[in-house]
């Protein structure tokens, strides 16, 4: 069972050694966290952008060239394109954005040519340790999907499902969030949590436990559940947690890291490789622990 | 300002003495709630229900009936009704829900003869002790509107406001959530903030600040907000969270309350006098609490 974000690099440990393609990489904190990174695990980088700065960077942060593989490219644009296709071309694991809008690298992301999904959904994943659960748990998502149809809350939940695996656990269980445990019909979250149980019911997401509509209390907190009377294996003990839509998703999610005292990780989902988007509003420890998440992940996969 | 739960205490102390009406009274936990309350604060009660059984009740607790008026209803409808009608008849000053379901006694609230509600809409606010916060926050609407319109979302802003200034607080700043802090066409909630704060800006919520969207790290945490370049009076200050669903506030709730180390107390705002629906899942202290919160409010008022 995984309860703490730091067993991430026992992951990463037992899996394979990894290599970070990085767009538009001078940029000095995703440099930093990186040679943190290496420091811990077996990791490497290949990093596209402007040759000088990104050399000029390195010296001044005293980072050996040694793990770390510059490629020259005059624009975003191309360095975004050449991350993307080392991926496509088996060279790296790991696709992270450096100084670059999230727009610019998702666009080659999603290129048909050499781009990294194919009929698949991507979605934005937090895995996050808090002092008041038991375990780690995977929210998702409250990122990157506004407002999901029914069948895109599908397709991200099986993406989480593949993730948790990826993570090691087994049979994760999912928690399908609504405001409230029955279904109603004036109420879509509910309505599409007893569809989603549905279709796990006729197999569609393997080697996994998926129940709902909870509220959250259900969800993470055996007690309320037993309160409520509420009797399923995902009750008070979910790995995941199927949030209706972004709002949902990202007011959880910071509720947790900015009035919880948790901390956590995310990664982007559904492309042939983890993507690492970190933002300026994510903390030094955000940063690290993604990359050994985005890390475990495609280490397990290889 | 407030910053502890227990200051709503003090607050009814320097308030007038308040009678709470009780719908379906024979209710342990409802009674033993009472009795705790009125041995902290200047508290009598109307407890409306089958006599016998109440007063079977109270004499088993040993509470003395003193403080606490036993009126015989025959069923459950005449109990709500007569407990509504003591509010509008000015011989008591808090709503409070027994052994009732919620609809049956907000039938008899709604009520066009003798209800509580004119031109206003109802809206359930919650008042928030959070251990990662500096202050009391307001949490609206996480368990009573499911989807409101701009205009609803304008009468639950309004009622919040009304709220916090009989709780002392002369100004409150008003945090409205989505979950970027842009607006964005295709997110409604930074539409609808937008316009609210509009309409602030024409002055429909007197003696406020309000502004938004926020991420809900920005409207509590200056470090992430300055992050951000965020500049508001209300950025990691907020005394108001008005979140755009019940999907999203429910979440919010329980996550402070059961990921967050939170306590709270939760009342229905917008009738002639403020109303107390704990449910079975409500610990004792948020039952408590919200006694102490309603007393607070209509002590003010008086």
């Amino acid at each position: 069972m995984l309860n703490s974000l730091d067993q991430l690099k026992e992951l990463c440990r037992m899996g394979q050694p990894v290599t970070v393609s990085v767009a538009c990489a001078a940029d000095r904190k995703v440099l930093q966290s990186l040679r943190d990174a290496s420091e811990e695990i077996s990791l490497s980088a290949l990093l596209f952008g402007r040759k000088e700065e990104i050399l000029s960077l390195l010296s001044s942060l005293e980072i050996s060239s040694d793990l770390f593989s510059v490629v020259d490219c005059s624009d975003e644009k191309s360095a975004c394109a050449a991350a993307v296709r080392a991926i496509s071309e088996g060279k790296a694991d790991v696709l992270m954005k450096g100084d670059v809008p999230t727009a610019s690298i998702m666009r080659e992301v999603l290129n048909k040519e050499y781009g990294l999904v194919k009929d698949t959904l991507l979605s934005h994943v937090a895995l996050i340790e808090s002092p008041y659960y038991h375990k780690l748990i995977a929210l998702s998502d409250g990122a990157m999907n506004i407002a999901p149809t029914l069948a895109e809350k599908a397709s991200i939940l099986e993406n989480s499902v593949h993730f948790m695996h990826a993570l090691g656990v087994g049979k994760p269980k999912a928690a399908i969030l609504a405001a409230i445990e029955k279904v109603n019909e004036k109420m879509e979250a509910t309505l599409d949590a007893a569809e989603l149980v549905k279709m796990a019911g006729k197999g569609r997401f393997p080697k996994s436990l998926v129940d709902g509509p909870f509220a959250l209390d259900n969800a993470v907190s055996s007690e309320a559940a037993q309160k409520k009377g509420i009797v399923s294996p995902v009750a008070g003990d979910a790995d995941i947690l199927l949030v209706p839509d972004i709002e949902c998703g990202n007011v959880l999610y910071k509720a947790l890291n900015f009035m919880g005292g948790a901390h956590s990780a995310g990664l982007i989902l559904g492309a042939s490789a983890p993507v690492i988007l970190t933002s300026r509003a994510d903390s030094e420890t955000t940063k690290l622990y993604s990359i050994f998440l985005a890390a475990a992940v495609a280490g397990s996969r290889r």
